[in-house]
């Protein structure tokens, strides 16, 4: 059996990591026996200048038409300009859409070798290893909203938060999975002492995760959690909680690891998966040879594992990222004197050897 | 004149800090010339078991024939189980609406002395000091909403976030006047890239500060400023937000200052301001006199300062606080070995004699 895996490089450092995560991802998927054909397509700012629009249908087809899709990063200040309709976002939001994909997990592990990089007291951080589960094709992101332009009358504008049961139900039941791989414990996250939809989230997370006898549940308010991210990340386990809050919350995750140059995302539906590292395009950096590629390599390890069944292969990628940082070795983001300074290229080849 | 000062002390460590910053108070007054008369009113868990309600009618006709409102903090596990239009949530949204507060400013201050005390670095911290503006009368909390219960349908919810031009146009006169009195910079944080709310928000707040030509505005979406809080905390002057974003981005930065036991707010309308520390109620550690009354005393300072034109006798309390803090001094949440360890009323007499 032959897998199928849509790339797209997109713009800024993009091109660059993709490149260095296909060559870690060729290295484990030819040690595990697992075959991926690959098709290279466009999005982003790349696909606007080529094609005139951001997501094209082709690169839509393709991506249904696959088991997964890896994707660099798109977007930057060149386009900045542009449309509404045409910016790199729509990118984005269009593939999540099209892939009907609902459920973001976004891993943050504060690895022992890099908690001195963190923000954060290295007692406080070292050790955190918190997964996020972001609702991702519903929420205020997705409900009817009005724009403000209305002829002699002040300018008002409006969007709708809306979630229905089963939405919240197929959510919290990923989390509740991906807990039970890890420390059994998810925490719901909503605004319910003020919001509707907070209120039927916590209702049909309790009755959801009833089902799971062996997870433990727990809610806190978002404005909390964002206040427990920073003074105890190692109390999380799995948070699970809305597009809007899941954006905040897992960003704001993102920063105690020392460096979202090292963090990978998947985005999964029913069908083909979204992975892709969680950093910005980059363009100040592009084309030096300076950006971390770990989060693209690691969002390729995801894929293996969620998309291609592939634990072993994926399982490699991981123990060797995590060996090649115990070694010292470093890119130009996370390099301190004393340790040894890798280009992006020369850190995929490290990882591929230690494969 | 007299001044009209409305007490709320509340539930919990409420009346503890309240009573504290009271002194406080009196001896700023005193010494200022300012002249106050005080009356004591009820809310939350204390009003719902005196009245049978949170936010009793005598209390919001007393806070609105008031010049300002001091409130200690309300709730607590003891009433966690009431209905929902009983909670002491609604008693503070309640006093926000009928005092048609619409602007709430949360200064964060991290004190040498304290950066100790940061969960982040030292380095990356000392020195911070922040103030966010929160819209505190619109947006999602305040728009049209829809409880799940519709029988034979999946249970859905919606919420609406909602903002006019106008009330935008004064949360951001709010920011722009408070920046040129600190260091003339303003942060309006959105999420432009997918709500309509955001667009006009974005806008509203550039028509807005193009009136303020010495003060400086830029923009942030809200999942970057989550992010930016924690990575570089010093970057900061103003940040301008939504209600909702204000909620979670005020109480992420209040944890960078070394303890939620320091920082005072400030929510104001055209009438009465209310204020209060931005601690909960505690009752875990209730009248015990281990609480941090530092909250409410610069609550206090607010007060004088925002609601009865008493800038010298608001700096007098500032600057007493923080020699107070410099000398050593501390309540149990901060005390550390070989500094001195004070009560709640000790710390109270202590700032009061600094006076
Ligand atoms: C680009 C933007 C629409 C997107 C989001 O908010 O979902 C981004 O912030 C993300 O988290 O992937
Ligand atoms: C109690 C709650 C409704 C309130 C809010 O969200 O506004 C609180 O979190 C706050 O920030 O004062």
């Amino acid at each position: 059996m032959t897998y199928r895996v849509v790339v797209i490089p997109g713009d800024g450092i993009g091109p660059e990591v993709v490149a260095a995560a296909l060559g870690v991802l060729r290295k484990a998927a030819a040690k595990g026996g697992v075959n991926i054909e690959y098709e290279h397509c466009l999005a982003g700012g790349a696909a606007l200048d080529q094609c005139g629009e951001p997501l094209p249908a082709a690169t839509v087809a393709a991506a249904k038409a696959a088991d997964a899709v890896l994707l660099g990063a798109v977007g930057g200040p060149k386009w900045d300009g542009v449309a509404p309709h045409l910016r790199a976002e729509k990118a984005i939001l269009g593939l999540r859409k099209a892939l009907g994909l609902y459920a973001n997990l976004r891993p943050v592990r504060v690895w022992d070798a890099l908690a001195p990089h963190s923000p954060l007291k290295a007692e406080a951080v070292a050790g955190a290893d918190i997964l996020i589960v972001r609702e991702l094709s519903g929420g205020i992101y997705y409900g009817a909203r009005k724009e403000a332009h209305v002829a002699d009358a002040p300018d008002e504008a409006w969007d709708t938060e809306i979630y229905t049961a089963p939405e919240i139900e197929r959510i919290v039941r990923v989390a509740c999975r991906a807990a039970r791989l890890r420390r059994k414990r998810v925490t719901s996250v909503d605004k319910a002492n003020v919001l509707a939809t907070s209120r039927l989230w916590r209702t049909v997370a309790e009755r959801t995760a009833a089902a799971f006898p062996d997870v433990r549940l727990d809610h806190l308010y978002v404005d909390n959690c964002a206040m427990q991210l920073v003074l105890a990340p190692k109390n999380f386990d799995v948070i699970v909680t809305g597009n809007l809050f899941g954006d905040i919350l897992s960003d704001e995750a993102a920063v105690l690891a020392g460096s979202i140059g090292l963090l990978p995302s998947a985005s999964l539906g029913d069908g083909p998966g979204l992975y892709e590292p969680i950093h910005g395009s980059a363009p100040d950096i592009a084309g030096q040879g300076v950006a971390n590629p770990i989060g693209c390599i690691l969002s390729a390890a995801m894929l293996l594992r969620h998309s291609l069944d592939a634990k072993a292969a994926a399982d490699a990628i991981e123990q060797a990222v995590e060996a090649v940082l115990a070694e010292g070795y470093r890119t130009a983001d996370l390099y301190r004197p004393g340790l040894t300074r890798l280009s992006t290229e020369e850190m995929a080849r490290r990882i591929e050897e230690e494969i």
